[in-house]
């Protein structure tokens, strides 16, 4: 049968989901979620949530949401910008800020989104090599440009660059809007808030999923000048209006208001991780500092699809990136001690 | 002080957003919510909701929601795709179907977001004018075009086709994708569902803002072949994996589960949008047949924007459209029996 609709529909490569494991006695380390619940307000806000008032559209700017963030950071709340997710954040930013005709850049090892994003919006784009340690080489983003994301710290890498970094990135880019996407900051790396006062071009972006234990209800936010913020809300709101809904605004803002129980869990993942990455060591991996809730591994003596295979059939699933220069390299989420003890005692075993 | 930086932003005209009436004593007719709430399991789902999952990644084709529709609509789950309100689900299907040089069509008076997207993915658009009653004319698609936009029942104008006249569309428009919008079909019009079968190229989208009740949780899906929806996953995978959350999802397949809840509670809108278009008349308005859940009206001899300020004093909010051909019509949602009263009493002392 001849179907001549099909010539008008977008052409795109189909996307492969991350494996969902069907077993019920697994250990989950291959999306970087915490391995902690959210805050226990969170679930105060469900017990005792209105559920008729999901009869009325949300408030469209999520305000109370806005307030907390704005609070927490020390801005304005017309400063903060909320979307489902942070990939919707950055998704909306890049429509918002990549209208040249010159290439945006971000480094050659990052977030897979990046350039998928730029396919799909059609704009020009060039990834800049870390070096061979996986550090971002901060000159070679010197030069005309439409824009610059630049993930601190970097994923799957799990390096960050200081803030003196950030501010040399700024100060070599003011012609273009500059991205920093934060969404692992929260593990031990620098934010670049303090630059946001001087930096009316600088956007940066972070995400509940991580640090929040949120990743179940889509919640991100970008932080920069009234500038930037209006833009991200005119194009917003030409593309859908009511992005967050009234639940996860009154979720999210249970989560951003229990500071303690963040800054626990945070550095509960963070000791965590430290004893694996010694742990690993002694095994004979090559591990790369880390300032996430993952560490970025490689074996000195097998191969990173045997052991990832291997771990597998133990029900213990991890990342593997089959990709250009990282191709032996293994991403393994940090979840509690216990986990990380049951994937090493298992290593031990295979290795 | 120069900046160079935002000769890169997208230009694009700032959205006024509707009315939020400040005073705690007021009746809102102006968003076409639901004035019932949410089927009883929704509360139900809120209150034995599992907070620690809220730590993970939603299943990102929310699976469960996926099946009830599936079941209710009498189709497969690979015909069913899942959004974040029927905006974010028709603003995916511009992107992934329309990439025509030739024009969408859809009609002069409708849903202000179709000329907005167009302007925003840049997809050439002419609007086919209404006749003079406001009813669609299905010859003014007879032509050349790179895909049609037929919301059924209209909005705001609240007239409906029947399944014939949809037919004789999708007959004369096999060369390109055929979306009929029906947010508000469940009000009494007639759904184009029986045509999937045969019509490859039709995508129909429905939201659970209305007939369900849930605007403030953002659900909305299309229904569609599989060649169709396969293309929305794609589109929908490439901007933002995880479009619909966990608590949504929940929320969303208890209210679907709740067939009997769903027609009552569709019943008594209708009940009482013909009593409240009866009284409406008696007080001399021209009130145009609706399958709604609001009605278009214009008074004989009062203007339009003069009944809305003086609601707008009595704390009653409907909606008013500064638009050509429409500038003098009032758009009035359908709340319970007794907001209608009140209202029609408001209106009898004035006029």
């Amino acid at each position: 049968m001849d179907k001549p609709f099909l010539a008008n529909l977008r052409k795109i490569d189909p996307y492969v989901p991350g494996e969902q494991p069907q077993s019920a006695d697994f250990i989950k380390l291959n999306a970087n979620e915490n391995p902690y619940p959210p805050a226990p307000g969170v679930r105060q806000v469900l017990r005792t949530f209105d559920t008729d008032s999901l009869a009325l559209y949300p408030d469209s700017t999520g305000r109370r949401l806005q307030n907390a963030l704005a609070e927490r950071f020390g801005i304005k709340p017309t400063q903060v910008f909320l979307g489902n997710g942070s990939d919707d954040v950055l998704a909306l930013s890049f429509q918002s800020f990549f209208c040249s005709d010159k290439p945006i850049l971000y480094p050659d090892i990052t977030y897979s989104f990046y350039p998928v994003w730029c396919e799909l919006f059609r704009i020009p784009h060039e990834a800049v090599p870390l070096d061979e340690d996986f550090c971002v080489n901060i000159r070679g983003y010197d030069r005309p440009n439409g824009g610059v994301v630049l993930p601190n710290p970097n994923a799957p890498t799990g390096r960050g660059v200081s803030i003196d970094v950030l501010e040399d990135l700024l100060q070599h880019n003011a012609d273009c809007v500059v991205i920093i996407d934060e969404a692992y900051v929260d593990f031990g790396a620098q934010s670049a808030l303090p630059l946001l006062d001087q930096y009316e071009n600088l956007l940066i972006v972070q995400t509940m999923s991580k640090s929040r234990s949120l990743a179940g209800l889509r919640i991100g936010y970008a932080l920069g000048s009234e500038t930037l913020i209006n833009t991200l809300e005119a194009v917003k709101n030409a593309y859908n209006s009511y992005t967050l809904d009234t639940l996860a605004i009154a979720v999210g803002e249970a989560a951003v208001r229990d500071e303690a129980y963040f800054r626990e869990t945070c550095r509960r993942i963070v000791a965590t991780r430290e004893r694996t990455a010694d742990a690993l060591r002694e095994l004979g991996f090559v591990v790369h500092p880390s300032l996430t809730n993952f560490l970025f591994v490689m074996h000195t003596k097998k191969d990173a699809s045997v052991i990832f295979d291997f771990l597998r059939q133990k029900n213990i699933y991890i990342r593997y990136f089959k990709l250009p220069r990282i191709d032996n390299y293994l991403r393994v989420t940090i979840g509690t001690d216990e986990q990380m003890d049951r994937m090493i005692a298992v290593l031990k075993e295979f290795l």
